[in-house]
C-alpha cells in the first residue's frame, strides 16, 4: 500500500522470491555452460575476449582495423551479437576471417548456450577451427551484458569519446567486470568535453586493475598498445 | 544433447514455461500500474514524456537546453533514471525546475513502480505539484527501456550521430514502441557519415507513424520544432 496516495504498489520485483530464484538457476546455468565455453575455446588453442560496450561506440569498426593491421600475426575468429541483422557479420566477412552472427530476437545480450551454439556454427566455417583469437562482439549494451560470462578469457568495455566521460560512474558493473576499458574514437577529442585522465582514474577507482588505453580506429592513435595486447594474450 | 560435442546444453531460457510465466506475470504488473501513473499525471495536469537513448546519446544535454529555450511557455519537471549517481539530477537541479532522481541499483531500465514513488516525491519538491509537462529521463539503454510502460503519454527515442544510423534496424523495439524519433547531436554531421534521409526512411520503415527529428542542442538546429511539439502536446 503507498502511504502516500493509498493506492497498492507493484512489488519490487527485485525482491520477489520467485523472481529472484528464477534469475539465480538462470545465471547457475550460464555461468555452468560458460565454464564448459571456456574449456571448448582452450580446446580449439584460442583465446577469447568479450567486447562490451553502448550501441555505436565503435566495436565493429575497431575489429574491421584489428583484422586488418593484425594481418598474419594472429588468426582472428569472430561471433557477432545483434538483437535484428546480419549487418555487422557482413562488414567483418568482408575482412575474410571467419565469422557467425548470433541474433537475440529481442534480448539485450549474449548468453553462453547462445556461444555454445555459436562455436559450434563456426568451426564449421572454412578456418573457423584453426584460431588464436575469438572475439566476441556482444549486443550494444553497457548494461546487461556485464552479468552474463559467456566463457571469455578477457573482457573488454568501451566508451567513445563521444558519450562522455561519466560512464563508468554511472553504469559500473561493466567496468568492474572487465579486464580493459578502452576510450575509443580518440580523434573526435577536439570536439568534445571529454577529459581523458578523469576518465582513467574514474574507471581506476572502481577497479584498480583495469588496463585503460585510449586509441582512434580512424586515425590510427594507440593502436600499437591495442595489437600488442591481443598478440600477448595470446602467447602461447 | 548437443548434436555435436555430445555436451548438454542450457535450455534456452526464453522458452521455459517457468520464466515466461514470471515474465509475464511481471509486465503485467508493470502494465497496471503504469495505467495508474498514466491517470495520476493527469490528475496532476501534465503530460509525460519518455526519453529512452543509449548512454551519452544526449538526453540530459537535451533536456538542459529544452528548459533553458522554453522558459515560461511550459513548468517542466523530470524524473532522472539511472543505475548509479545523482549526476543527472543535479545538472537539471541547477537549470532551476524541480527534479527527482531515481537510482535502480542495477536495473536496465525504469519501472512504474519506481515512477510512481518518484511522482510523489516530486510533488513534495517546491512548484513540484504544478507542472504541464514531465519528463522522464529512462537509464541509458536502447534496449530493456523499450518493454516497460511507465505510465507516459509520448515515448521519445534518440539515436546521435556518432552513434551511427543503423540504429533503428538494429534495436527495433525502441523505434516501433515511441512516437518520436530525434537524431540528435546534428553538428557532428561534417564529422561522420551518418546519411540523415536514409537513417529517417528506415525508421519509419519500422514505424510508418513516427515523427523524426533532427536537431543539435548545441548549434540550435532543429530546436524549433522540439520546441513546438512539446507546447502542442500541453496544450489544454
Amino acid at each position: 500500500m503507498c502511504d502516500s496516495c493509498g493506492c497498492d504498489i507493484t512489488p519490487d520485483h527485485s525482491h520477489d522470491p520467485k523472481i529472484v530464484e528464477v534469475h539465480q538457476s538462470l545465471l547457475a546455468a550460464n555461468t555452468a555452460m560458460a565454464k564448459k565455453n571456456r574449456a571448448h575455446i582452450e580446446k580449439m588453442g584460442a583465446v577469447a575476449i568479450n567486447m562490451i560496450s553502448s550501441p555505436g561506440s565503435g566495436k565493429t569498426t575497431l575489429l574491421e582495423k584489428t583484422i586488418e593491421a593484425i594481418g598474419d600475426s594472429l588468426r582472428i575468429g569472430v561471433i557477432e551479437g545483434d538483437i535484428e541483422t546480419e549487418r555487422d557479420a557482413e562488414r567483418i566477412r568482408a575482412k575474410g576471417v571467419p565469422v557467425i552472427q548470433l541474433t537475440t530476437g529481442g534480448a539485450c545480450h549474449l548468453d553462453a548456450a547462445q556461444i555454445h551454439k555459436g562455436l559450434h556454427l563456426l568451426e564449421k566455417e572454412p578456418d573457423g577451427d584453426k584460431l588464436d583469437l575469438l572475439v566476441i562482439e556482444n549486443v550494444g549494451n553497457l548494461v546487461c551484458p556485464a552479468t552474463f560470462d559467456l566463457g571469455e578469457h578477457h573482457r573488454v568495455v568501451l566508451v567513445s569519446v563521444p558519450e562522455g566521460p561519466d560512464k563508468p560512474a554511472k553504469y559500473p558493473k561493466a567496468f568492474t567486470s572487465s579486464q580493459v576499458f578502452i576510450i575509443s574514437k580518440t580523434d573526435l577529442l577536439p570536439y568534445f568535453d571529454f577529459p581523458v585522465e578523469e576518465a582513467r582514474a574514474e574507471a581506476l577507482q572502481l577497479n584498480p586493475k583495469l588496463l585503460v588505453m585510449d586509441l582512434s580506429a580512424t586515425s590510427g592513435q594507440g593502436f600499437e598498445q591495442w595489437l600488442d595486447y591481443l598478440k600477448e594474450i595470446c602467447r602461447k
